[in-house]
């Protein structure tokens, strides 16, 4: 697989004059893709139902006949002003009760029935129009679902939506009554419509009155992006995609992605650091001009699967953002070490974000390849270098990966309702167990609840899954890999209740007798090393006992193919277990320095060094900032 | 006076095929006490005015032929959903101008009549069912005023209320005008029916205005707890009790518990740490799987106060909770200590809470005495331990203590409302003072400003009571204890104005020349040892000075038999101080290791070591989380 | 120019009978002026139309009879409840949605008609009633605009203001869209009327949006203030001032500024070091009882620009106030400090607040010159110290100072719509710079857009303003001071997008290549000493590089007479560079210890030692909480 560069573009930003210099510069520099439109629909449309094509017709024709492959996004994540005044309900409601009004993007409730329609109608007024244009090579629906917590709403609209889609799940109220425990506290319901949206309540609502909103809210987005999947197929066939973001939770990307044919997302690595990783100070410190190491990473093999193997980036960040806490600029070389990451990981196509710098407006400090005045910027020449490397010709298939980590988009709707410790948050929980495998030199996959399981997976983790049906288990276990359940995993029934029935080891009688959540200052040892942090069960099993604490408390039990963590354990405990499970395994494994990294394809081993100083690992060389690759013949030799 | 244990129950989350099984083992289990029904209002009022009785007559059957005597809860904490379709407005109404609504439980304003009418409909219902029924020993009314802020309501119906009590209180608008000092920023109003409640200023509102506003819903509490004290007596002659909670200060514990036959309360002493109790990290991470050793005495005397003598625990922790930040285990011990803590101060009943952990709705994760697959729990055993060591015939009737607090909630409001500092708080103020005493080893007793004094006081401590009236300080100190005041005992009027004609330390003049609050990073040393924090007044007084700062000014000064304290100390100069009046009024005391207490009865001394490590004290050694008790012959044998 | 000292004091919040003994008091005291009536509205109106002006009358004539010079206030700041019943709407409207109730004051929005007229009528009255009378020797309009943030509202009131206010300043909606660059996300308007205030947008709105509406709620004060002055000038030559706060920049206080005849301010040294003071914890420690040593004065310089020339301090602290987060005693002798630091930049006159303390409402806990029972409080013996060394005739007319900064409001607005980094902001900014040059011992001046440039000005800052014209520029370049830009200094268009027309340092090319803004953790070594924090440009220049940072960057370019700082210094790298400019213009300058600042007058240099230690400087010996002053003969014979 050969992988291409791109960009974004805004022509609707620019005089037409500029256009064809534009477009001769990004073939130039070595770019295939151009992604436009997402946000032009006030140009388009200017006036309801009062279309302007010619520029965008033009633009197409222009970026196309310069040898660029179009991306053309539907422009639904920026209604025009207009549609306020024809849908005054549409705008989505903050937890406090508070429309969430026009002036930036996202301004719409993914439950508003008039809005779900207009968005359908632009895109067929679009996809009839280009969808047959050769220089359309794929088409992006709406722009970062999620994106400034847009998932949520507590609309009227979402409401109304929300009674029917409780009915259409329970058939009854008494049903649901039953399945949320509602005696509890009186709160049980007589009609689905006395049911209110699970904010600004006394105390916590119902867990499983959140949980529902959360899958309902998940199941908006999937059928509102799939009624702009339905009117696409009809005019056009090129390839569906969507981008998603970073750490956003809020819905299930399985589900969106299930309907489009490649998955994509915007990979910020230094804003993310910022703003969106757990770390410590010293931490972000440390990494504030590389990005963490491992953050884009695990979003780049969780989008592989979300895309059942096709993933792009559709934005790769250039130099400095706009939006994050502090915005400091990419060590020189890092931007080549992101976008080299992704290619390893398999993305077939990495579009920087954007062309030009728009020297207005929101985004006016978020820099591009080129500045404003239109002279190169940092990142030009670090993505014409990738543009040349990839020119030579290396295959970035990926590899087909030993180690896999089930991703449950539920779980973190569940434990973000109860999270039981100030500490406890799904991501994380992912985010650290794949930061110890990786710092062990593996290459990973993310599989869903129904991902086909591939034979090659020798060890599979899934931790805090909240509900997993023994047939899931089964199914797993049966290519033959070596099953990692808990902390937490197969806690609670589908209803969010306490599971009692499923059992937590198959094979064997385990019972949580109890949970802790703990402080962060009191982490409790194990004895062979490493430690307990946040959340700790106290266990009853017949299995064996593989680990303990200082106080002896089972933490590891279980039998040689599937295993209970009883414990959220900290780096240092899941590095050696997982080493430990390696060896056993037969899985080749490298304990890596501080701030390498490395990512296998099928025929090359990438290392990347995220370190701020020179690093050297299996007599690799590795200057600040920079990448090199081994072809495994070459590195096995 | 010999203690008894039950335990707190709700059939109606269970088959009634267990009931029968869990009376027996509550019996088996040495527990005396089952609480039911506090939040059943849907089971058994289904429907508006038609009832379900059958049920709850089998299950008050059922417990008390087992032997148990059944406290009955009235239901009005969790009224159902078809209540909010005949009042809309029955909801509270947040600080921000949001109705708190309807999904878990608290879900009423205290203003609102129509509510008010609706509870005592319901208890008139269950009071005429149960009111004679021999298993009914005791009723408790609503459940835990004040808990998730549930006080202050700025709704509507509160508003409305407001201007009836304001009217009563102060007959013309004039006179209120003069009270609060409207005249300050032309604040002056009119009418009753012109003043809002004190939310949403542009700046802070009137200090005058919003200690009326809580005055007016401490006061909208007593009356709601009233009507349904009044119905319940018509029909039973079983005490009524409520069950406070901890550090909830926003109404008057005194007026509510004045026409209630026993205060109790729900202690929690694991989430109460993390939650509610102030202290450095270091001192959390120390006691986290202990509590706090004084946050629980303390409630303790408290309610005994409030209760005129006869108090309980409600609700008492049996191991990890779902509700504070993090949700450690109690160290094994733990549960037996908080228990005999409890009984020690004279607790007549405790009852844990809950009996069997709920695997559905909002507290899943908070542990009862048995797990939700029906094996006991990690505080069944020590549970069963206390019951059998109460069954040896220890009599825990409550020693008569030579010190006492004055606790005064109208102060709290008050201090909340003009704190001055970002450090002062009432609640603290009282809790440091009360720990410095403890520590010395001393049973203290709490009084109200209205309370009989009893003869044995020897020393009074009435720190930061906002108002006092001559005949108050006159009447205590009849009683021939010596009476410590202040800080900023004394410094206001009635109407919130400051105090300038009420002697602040009768028998001398004592004027205030001006007040300094503290940043917490400047301590001011006494000349004598310990240091002053957070509050310092400067005064002018012809009394002798008994204590002076660094600098040289009067920090105690007064009498033998009253003295008045000019500053916050911190725990060393406390210590210091109020040692050395024990020594001169002859009070035994004995300085505690850190994490070991003591607590008097009659007959006995009890030694409680909350420290996670072994303690001794007067040659008396204490394992951790352990608590021992010897009888005054022996101990002073 | 002989200063003179005054007093804020309450006719209506005393018995009559206690006001000429006040005012004998206040003469004997050594005061000059009285302010009375600035919140007294519902003593003057207390029913719509009825008035009530004898006790006013009674009141003016006592005090002016015993000496004393009036200035009195136009009680807009606090209009009665009445009013509310008349225009309901007139209340400003918080970023959430709520009304910013009734119950304190400034309880008004500035874009409301009917108030503004209601204010004009009442000033009227005032004006015609007094505007003669022989004791009225100054008005102060309205009290403390923007106290208690309140110069931005989102109510209905302002919407539709800043509808006309956009359609003067834009014309055209087109003009809008183009000047906003709303083709961005399709945020294009069709009618100005559907233009929303910029609160609860999705994500952030435009930024050119909200920087529109920081100007137009700037121009509705300066329109409100206007309407005042307007009826006041036509009745009374008394001069016309306004009492501004510190750190107040929610409008331009220059433009507000040119309608007054002085401008005043109201200094709180403790307040402010608590509450407004950007320092860290120790040294807040450290000043805690003395007030930051550069607050006040950078005040004192801001306002005497916006005066041109005249100013005031209207309310000075005497005492712990009641305000801010703690609230200690100033050391002894501070209140003279302060009050001679005003005095030596110049203030006319300089008032304290209050006379005496009131005891009751919202400012009970705040102390003034007496004690509520009319004993001298602590602020007393000070003010009259100060009130005795001013008799002995000492000339404190302002020296011309050789250093100036411009000071801009629109850049704050602008830097507080795009701060870029969560550390960089425009007040602090400046105050950093101020604080570098005040602690080498040079006294400052601070000039705006428009000042006449003096031409005694050797060196003049100009960092972060956001647009500047060439011809501004030239204008300051002119007058022959060496002339230092940067960082950010025109970086925008007056639209504010980002600016690539105008030169930013005028005479070189130099383009900003990126921006990155810096976690505080990272700060960046200058080569030659002190770092780079927060904000780093990186620049691409033909001007002679003067600074580099370790990596070579180029920090501050240019020639002898203008010279760009492409990064925020912090105090090392400032006092190093400044010092060394100075020696290059021969600007006499003296380091000063810690604590210890200086400010000369036309005839003497004044020693402040904010220090709780003694100092030394140039011989002269301070003690702590002191200030020496030497005549410009004496001390450099």
């Amino acid at each position: 697989m050969i992988p291409t560069l791109g960009v974004c573009y805004y022509p609707e930003h620019w005089q037409e004059s500029e256009w064809s210099k534009d477009a001769a510069e990004m073939v130039a520099a070595g770019l295939t893709w151009v992604r436009i439109g997402e946000f032009a629909w006030s140009r388009i449309e200017p006036t309801p139902g009062q279309f302007e094509w010619d520029w965008l017709d033009r633009a197409i024709e222009t970026l196309g006949n310069a040898g660029l492959k179009v991306v053309l996004g539907t422009p639904t994540a920026t209604p025009p002003r207009w549609m306020l005044d024809k849908w005054p309900d549409m705008l989505a409601v903050d937890e406090n009760g508070n429309p969430r009004k026009f002036g930036s993007r996202r301004h719409y409730c993914f439950s508003h029935q008039g809005y779900r329609e207009e968005s359908v109608r632009i895109t067929s007024f679009l996809a009839r129009r280009y969808g047959k244009n050769p220089h359309i090579h794929a088409w992006q629906i709406d722009n970062e679902y999620g994106c400034h917590d847009t998932i949520i709403s507590y609309s009227a609209a979402a409401q109304k939506q929300f009674h029917i889609w409780l009915e259409q799940r329970y058939g009854t109220v008494a049903k649901l009554n039953e399945a949320w425990g509602n005696v509890f506290w009186s709160m049980e319901y007589d009609r689905f419509d006395q049911i209110e949206l699970p904010n600004l309540t006394v105390t916590e609502a119902n867990p499983s009155h959140r949980l529902d909103f959360h899958r309902f809210s998940s199941y908006q987005v999937a059928v509102y992006n799939r009624a702009q999947v339905e009117v696409l197929r009809q005019y056009s066939s090129a390839p569906l995609i969507h981008n998603y973001m970073g750490r956003i939770l809020e819905f299930d990307h399985f589900e969106v992605g299930a309907d489009l044919d490649i998955a994509s997302w915007d990979s910020y690595p230094l804003g993310f650091l910022e703003d969106r990783v757990d770390a410590d100070p010293e931490w972000k410190r440390h990494f504030a001009q590389q990005g963490d190491p491992d953050f884009q990473a695990l979003h780049h093999d969780l989008y592989r699967a979300v895309g059942r193997g096709r993933w792009w980036v559709m934005e790769q960040q250039p130099g400095p953002v706009n939006w994050a806490p502090n915005n400091p600029a990419p060590l020189p070389g890092m931007i080549r070490v992101w976008t080299w990451e992704a290619l390893a990981h398999g993305a077939e196509a990495l579009l920087y974000f954007r062309w030009r710098q728009a020297p207005f407006a929101q985004e006016q400090m978020h820099t591009g390849l080129k500045r404003p005045d239109n002279k190169a910027a940092m990142g030009f020449a670090e993505a014409k270098q990738v543009a040349l490397e990839i020119a030579e010709g290396i295959d970035t298939a990926p590899v087909k990966a030993q180690v896999a980590i089930l991703f449950d988009y539920e779980s973190a709707w569940a434990w973000r309702v109860q999270p039981q410790g100030e500490n406890f948050d799904y991501f994380r929980v992912i985010f650290e167990h794949y930061k110890a495998l990786r710092s062990l030199g593996l290459s990973i996959d993310f599989i869903d609840k129904g991902s086909p399981i591939l034979e090659n997976y020798k060890l599979i983790l899934a931790p805090a899954v909240m509900h997993m049906s023994q047939a899931e288990i089964k199914r797993i276990q049966s290519h033959g890999a070596t099953l990692i359940l808990g902390p937490r995993s197969s806690s609670k029934t589908e209803h969010f209740a306490i599971n009692s029935t499923n059992p937590i080891l198959p094979g064997f009688n385990l019972e949580i007798d109890f949970v802790e959540t703990l402080r962060s200052d009191t982490p409790r040892q194990l004895q062979r090393g490493g430690a307990v942090q946040y959340w700790q069960e106290r266990i009853e099993t017949d299995a064996p006992v593989l680990e303990i604490d200082n106080l002896g408390h089972p933490i590891r039990v279980g039998s040689d193919t599937t295993q209970y963590l009883a414990a959220w354990l900290d780096q240092a405990a899941m590095k050696r277990i997982y080493s430990e499970l390696c060896n056993e395994l037969s899985i080749d494994y490298t304990p890596l320095p501080e701030g390498v990294r490395v990512r296998d394809t099928q025929t090359h081993r990438f290392y990347f060094n995220y370190d701020n100083q020179d690093q050297s690992v299996n007599g690799v060389d590795l200057p600040p900032a920079s990448v090199i690759w081994q072809s495994h013949s070459i590195d096995k030799g």
